[in-house]
């Protein structure tokens, strides 16, 4: 081989085992929060693969811990590729990079710097001084993408918020009347379970949870999670906006055991499980409230509310991404729209949306949007 | 050969020629009009191809003809592949039956046979009289597809109707204070103009032409058609549904010197260019109207009109695809409503769709339907 093309067969071999790592974090979708998922690949120092992991909880062993137990003696000279910068403090586990320095490897390939600023690249810095060679920002976006709500809850100090409606062609939720189930269908259904597991929160409205009186749970079965240790299913957190705390005490997001965190004006005398948020005139503060749930470490925060909610917080610029499940249905003028808005008299001033995918689940169409800031 | 690999080969080359007619066919796509879009190949007896052709215009010669005029005597023991059954009868031209049996060829294969009830398989009968062999149902849907409007006048004495909306992701399409200018993106636009061109009539209502005074024409640059032959640029039927005729006679569409028909109600004095269409209550009977375009020959017709003649086509049964043009924006509850549908007060009343296809156009996202009976 020329040098040229020994170069490019050694950056192809990069790609290629960090997209395999990048598949091992992946595993952790539904269970590492408020950690981030990461996925560990070691190699021996003939370029074999002698170990793997990936994080599986907060609180147990990071990626590189579970790989370098497997790969054990093999990992001297050898390299790992991690998804994520491996961590150079004491947390709840030792630091990874130590764990990679005792092993002995020769090179350590990073997906991505750690992106809370005042730790990143300190692991590579602690690595780089043993004496061991660093690549860096092979596949950021693939692995970043895994972790866009431990990384936005880095940088801003809010979690990443993505607003799901079901809605029909016509953008309507629900009949005059309310009716409004079933409006998509099984797939749709099946696919929202598998975001709310994914979620660190799940934020509705007083109107939903005292009209719905929904339970906002993952179910399990509902999610195809059948294969899922049970023991790994996390409920996420239910956060509900009650400014006034007059929801009833009734409610099954109340009396079903998991918990739920009422969100009340900060000037009611709050109880336990009640959150107080400033107000600006009648409404919470959402941009305050975003910051309070960052600060509970919540990365993921998935609304399912009606349009007043979802209206409220794409005004107050607190969405990320929107995804709607519509349905080949059309309910009317007279059914109920899917977003309160002020009445704009121009188009410019309308919200405006860039298309990230379009996916068909059976009938329905789920569309992502990520939304432009305003 | 095997005799089994022989017919499998033989049935392969059926499929290969007869898919190079219909693209031939598709080039009348704008033109035919009220005629059905042929295309037609023709082979020597040595299976090589020595003729093709479309048909470009009514009154102009048939498919068969352009293509056994290119074979001249090389059709004779060859084989014709025709998108749709030879006719037999003396139209504006002679039968194209006649013409491939004077030209001698052995075999002839037809996509799908006349629609009309009244002379379907009189041209294959013809034909096989004469010593022909021919084979049928040879990408019959593809073929089919071409000139649904042409097959549905024939079966239904009804034209084929689609209504084009172009509307936000929260499916309204103005603000409260009708501004509407530009909901969707230039490439959207491209794509309803093509739609223009392949329609026969263009229908509107009396509040689109009153509010807007659109010209409904289809303009050439805008739809990409820079090379058409300008000749060719078939401008449709606009036809405007103006029950009561209060219609202004200085809008664009009275008077810029291509055809308008007025729709108004039978019990007024209809003067020329006015159809007059019986009434159910307050409003034209959409059905009659239909039968009575119909009966002018239109096979396709393109809706392009406000919420109340979208609903009221809808709820009339008279919409057999539904084509949104979905912007990435969320407009609000204030804004207009795509369609005006009755207050219903159950899911299963709804307007049911069928998904038949996706396409991005820029930031905009096509979404064809098709529209369930009810």
């Amino acid at each position: 081989m020329t040098n040229s093309s020994a170069l490019k067969h050694a950056v192809a071999q990069d790609y290629y085992w960090m997209a395999q790592a990048i598949q091992l974090a992946r595993q952790g979708l539904y269970t590492t929060s408020p950690n981030p998922r990461v996925g560990c690949v070691v190699l021996n120092q003939h370029g074999d693969k002698v170990g793997e992991g990936y994080h599986i909880a907060a609180g147990t062993p990071h990626a590189e811990v579970h790989a370098l137990a497997q790969a054990a003696e093999q990992a001297r000279h050898g390299t790992a590729y991690v998804t994520l910068e491996p961590c150079s403090h004491f947390g709840r586990t030792p630091p990874c990079a130590e764990a990679l320095i005792r092993a002995g490897v020769a090179r350590v390939v990073v997906a991505m710097t750690d992106p809370n600023p005042q730790v990143s690249g300190r692991g590579i810095e602690k690595l780089q001084q043993a004496g061991i060679q660093v690549s860096c920002d092979i596949m950021a976006a693939e692995a970043g993408a895994l972790n866009r709500g431990f990384i936005k809850r880095m940088v801003t100090q809010k979690p990443f918020v993505t607003l799901k409606l079901a809605i029909s062609l016509d953008g309507k939720i629900a009949l005059a009347n309310g009716q409004s189930q079933w409006i998509t269908g099984p797939q749709a259904r099946k696919d929202v379970q598998r975001h709310r597991a994914a979620s660190c929160a799940i934020l509705t409205g007083s109107g939903t949870a005292a009209i719905d009186n929904p339970s906002l749970l993952v179910r399990p079965l509902q999610a195809g999670f059948e294969h899922y240790p049970q023991a790994h299913i996390r409920q996420p957190l239910r956060v509900v906006i009650d400014s006034k705390a007059r929801l009833s005490a009734g409610l099954q997001l109340f009396n079903d055991g998991y918990p739920t965190v009422q969100v009340v004006a900060d000037d009611l005398p709050a109880q336990a499980n009640q959150l107080p948020v400033a107000t600006c005139g009648e409404h919470i503060d959402l941009t305050q409230l975003m910051h309070m749930l960052a600060a509970r470490n919540l990365n993921e925060v998935w609304v399912e509310g009606g349009p007043t909610l979802a209206g409220a917080l794409l005004m107050a610029g607190e969405v990320d991404e929107l995804i709607v499940y519509q349905a080949p249905k059309l309910l009317g003028d007279q059914a109920q729209s899917m977003v309160t808005l002020p009445g704009f008299d121009n188009l410019a001033q309308t919200i405006e949306l860039m298309p990230v995918e379009q996916v068909q689940l059976g009938q329905d169409l789920k569309q992502t949007y990520q939304v432009k800031s305003r």
